[in-house]
């Protein structure tokens, strides 16, 4: 897995910082989430091509999350666009989707698929051969949600070597990869760890924006190898962070600590705040694998 | 008047290119014009401060002319803006901001007057004391308009000697400014022209995108000193700007020539083109007084 930053700023763009959105690539597929206002430009400039970008992701409705979708949308659809797209989101984003799409008089070239998440709910919402997504309900002043992401072990290693050496056909390393056996036409048996190893061991991705500090998301996060947490604010700023129902950047490090995840990158950096590292430096007095994410920059998870 | 260019390209984002928008300044008052995807981020780039920000005008419900919109009326917004902001573009719009408004549960910190143009009409839309804004229906896919500004003649031009050495009260000055003689108390008679000059010159502005290569308008923009017209394609591909409703730069200066104005504008390329100076070099055989835009380079009109 690999994160690649689009925008990392809180409402108002600030200091060529953009509105959130960031995009993971697992195993080459390339999952959004949120689409602030530039989206599409920003993907653009960092090389991301949208023809692998299928499952896009809104957190909730502040327009600094999802203000990017309709331009992102369209665009593919001029561009001609027929893969699918699946999109998932509070139940109010597709009327205001719609209601655009048919004051243009337009129709999209390439089916869109919608898929509701309910307010405070937690469920498993995509599940393909490379990866799971699941929501969970964050903590703001509007419903919204979190994600994880969970990239499917690719079953087991082959040792092309010891394949050949015990004389197995290639037609049949598809289901030594799945961990059977091989019994030869002389009765020899050949067992799965003789010719195969343990495959790349699953990711899971964890994306928090925008919540107050909750420990109560532990559970769904726990273990992650890589946490996204939203700190609008550093510590000095606690009550006006508890007010607009955001976090800090140590309450992020509190919780990436309670979890037991392996890195936390911070991002949704407040207005007022020119330089994002001393978001970093903060959380690394409680977590010291923390990361101040910078835009148009890729974290390998 | 100077016009600041935040976005020339056409529907998808190109070379870096953003969707239509402009910023025409008349007297330090900015109208904005079109407000595609981008716009407040491209505003700050520009050093161009909304405070001075009053009248917004929207061509067309095509997601390139009004992405940008909602991001931008909300961030002024989340600033505290108390000024109000004047709002022209077809009826179809404001129900659009109205549902991204509710479902946000937000409520905007200032007045925002939406003035809808009728499908078709040419009217007077805006009289303020800089200026005068007139629309008129051009002929694109979905109704759409141009729009054409007017500054205000700021009254006569004192001659702060001449007013002095016939002792004229300074309180009279703003009356002198309005073409007033003044009668001095020993009866001597002061003719307005012996202590002013004519003031500056009115300068008009026509702003036309997107629209079919069309004659009809030239009333409308008649002697302008500056026309922003669209020009998506270059002349070899004529019939694609006919069948989608848009112009190429040949018929862009044609029409500058017939309406007599005094330079031409040129923008909202298609992403096919990477050089927008093939524009200019197509425009200027016809019309020599031809300019391709740049996004933010400011034209003095």
């Amino acid at each position: 897995m690999q994160l690649t930053i689009l925008g990392n700023n809180s409402a108002l763009p600030a200091y060529g910082r953009h509105p959130t959105a960031q995009v993971l690539s697992v195993n080459g597929e390339l999952l959004l989430f949120d689409c602030g206002e530039g989206t599409q430009i920003q993907m653009q400039r960092f090389g991301l091509r949208w023809r692998n970008l299928h499952h896009i992701f809104i957190s909730h409705m502040h327009g600094d999350h999802y203000f990017g979708l309709p331009g992102l949308i369209h665009s593919m659809s001029l561009l001609g666009r027929v893969a699918p797209l699946y999109l998932y989101g509070p139940e109010a984003l597709m009327p205001i989707l719609q209601l655009i799409q048919n004051v243009a008089s337009a129709q999209l070239s390439y089916p869109l698929h919608f898929i509701p998440l309910q307010n405070n709910g937690a469920s498993l919402i995509a599940e393909t051969k490379m990866f799971d997504v699941s929501c969970f309900p964050l903590q703001h002043s509007v419903p919204c949600h979190g994600f994880v992401v969970v990239s499917k072990n690719k079953g087991r290693k082959l040792l092309p070597d010891k394949c050949k050496e015990y004389e197995i056909p290639a037609a049949y390393y598809d289901r030594l990869k799945q961990g059977e056996d091989y019994e030869r036409k002389d009765g020899l048996l050949i067992e799965n760890q003789q010719v195969t190893t343990d495959g790349p061991p699953t990711k899971k991705y964890a994306y928090c924006t925008d919540t107050l500090f909750n420990p109560d998301i532990v559970p769904y996060i726990k273990d992650a190898d890589a946490l996204y947490h939203e700190s609008t604010y550093l510590e000095d700023n606690t009550e006006k962070a508890l007010l607009r129902f955001h976090s800090t950047a140590k309450q992020a490090a509190q919780l990436a600590l309670q979890a037991g995840v392996k890195q936390l990158l911070l991002g949704h950096y407040s207005s007022k705040y020119k330089d994002p590292q001393e978001f970093q430096m903060e959380a690394q007095r409680i977590f010291p694998n923390s990361f101040a994410t910078i835009e148009g920059s890729t974290y390998e998870i």
